[in-house]
C-alpha cells in the first residue's frame, strides 16, 4: 500500500538526521541527537534561523559542543535535518490515526483533526517550515510535496475501494493540504481554544459530498 | 454590499503606502511612489529581506535617495508598505471578477482562476507575503485574516441568495482561502504550464457540492 511505501521509502538510514556520514551508531548517540533535534526546534522556533546559534542549540540540549560536530556540520545542516524531523514527526502523529478510519472521507476528517492537535503540541512547526522557505527552499519544497503525495496516495487508494470518486487526484489532494495548513494556523496555532474535533468535522462536511463517487 | 464595504475601508488616506505623514500630494508624487514600490517588489523578491537595500530600490526605481525617505522612514516601513500593496493589488485583480460572477459558486471558481492567474504574472507574491511572518508577523496576519474575511463576505453574501448553505462560516473561508494559496504554490508558481481554469474547475467541483444548500 501506498502509505506504508512511503515510510518504507523514508525510514532509510539517512532519516536520523544527522549529516552524511554522521549517522549515531549506538543507542546513547540517538539520545543525544534526539535531544540536539529537540533543542533546535526550541531555539529556532524562538529566535528564527539568523539569530539562532549553534551554541544557542548545545547549551539548550545540554550537550557539549563537540557533540554538535559529531552530528552536524554546521548550523544549515541542523537547520534542514530539523525540517525534515518535523515533517516526519507530523507524519508519525497522522498516519496510524489516518490508518484506523473507518473510510476515505474519514481518514480526511481524522487527518485534520490530528494536525489540528499536533500543531497544537508542536506550535513552532509553522515558523520552521516556513522560515526553510528561505533558508533551503529544497527543503521546503519536499517538505509540502510529500505532505501532499501521501494525502494523494490516501485518497486514490480510497477511490480504490469504491469511497472516494474515481477521478480523484492531485488538484484535490493540494486543495485538502492547503485547507489543513490554513485551518491549523487560524484554528490550531492562533486560536488555542477552538476543539479540534469541531473544526475538522465542520471542514470535512464541506469536503464529503465533493469527495464521495 | 460586504466586499463594497471593504474596498471603500480600505480605500482610505493611507492606502497609497507611505509612511505616516508622508503622503504624496501630486500626481508626480503618486507616480515616484508607486516605481518605489514596484522596484521594491523586485529588490524583496530577488533578494529577500535582510540581503535587501534602500539604495538597492532606488537604483532600481531610478530615484534619488531622498525620494526615498520622501514616503518612507525605512527599510522596514517600505516592505509592511509592499506587503500591504501586493494585498490589495491582489484584491484589486481579483474583485471585480468574482463580483461578475453568476452565482455565489461560481464566485469561488472565479476568484481561484483569477488568483492563478495573477500569480502567474507578480511570481514574487509568495516570497513577499511569506517573508513578512519573519519580518512583521502584523502585516503576515492582516494579509491573511483580510483575505479570508472577503470570502467570508462574499460566502455570506451567496448564502444570503440561498445560493450557498445558509450555516456557512469562518471555518469554510479559512478552508477556501488555504486551498486557494497551496493550489497557487504548486499551478502559479511551481507548475506554470497548467491552465489556470482547468485547476479552478477541478478544485471548484470538489466544493460545489459542499456549499450548496
Amino acid at each position: 500500500m501506498a502509505v506504508a511505501r512511503d515510510r518504507s521509502a523514508t525510514n532509510a538510514s539517512d532519516e536520523d538526521g544527522a549529516s552524511e556520514g554522521k549517522s549515531p551508531r549506538t543507542a546513547r548517540g540517538r539520545k543525544t541527537l534526539r535531544a540536539i533535534l529537540d533543542a533546535a526546534a526550541v531555539e529556532f522556533g524562538e529566535k528564527g534561523f539568523h539569530e539562532s546559534s549553534i551554541s544557542g542549540i548545545t547549551t539548550r540540549a545540554g550537550v557539549a559542543l563537540g557533540s554538535f560536530y559529531t552530528y552536524f556540520d554546521s548550523k544549515d545542516a541542523v537547520f534542514r535535518a530539523l525540517v525534515r524531523d518535523m515533517s516526519t514527526q507530523l507524519r508519525d502523529h497522522v498516519t496510524p490515526l489516518v490508518q484506523a478510519a473507518p473510510d476515505g472521507i474519514a481518514a480526511e476528517r481524522i487527518g485534520l483533526e490530528s494536525f489540528l492537535e499536533f500543531v497544537r503540541e508542536h506550535k513552532e512547526i509553522y515558523r520552521i517550515i516556513d522560515e526553510s522557505e528561505f533558508v533551503d527552499y529544497e527543503s521546503y519544497r519536499h517538505h509540502y510535496t510529500t505532505t501532499v503525495e501521501r494525502i494523494h496516495q490516501r485518497l486514490k487508494a480510497g477511490a480504490a475501494r469504491g469511497e472516494i470518486r474515481a477521478d480523484v487526484g492531485e488538484i484535490h489532494a493540494w486543495a485538502i493540504g492547503g485547507m489543513n495548513v490554513f485551518l491549523g494556523l487560524r484554528f490550531g496555532l492562533w486560536d488555542r481554544e477552538s476543539n479540534p474535533r469541531e473544526v475538522a468535522a465542520i471542514a470535512n462536511d464541506l469536503l464529503a459530498r465533493g469527495l464521495r463517487p
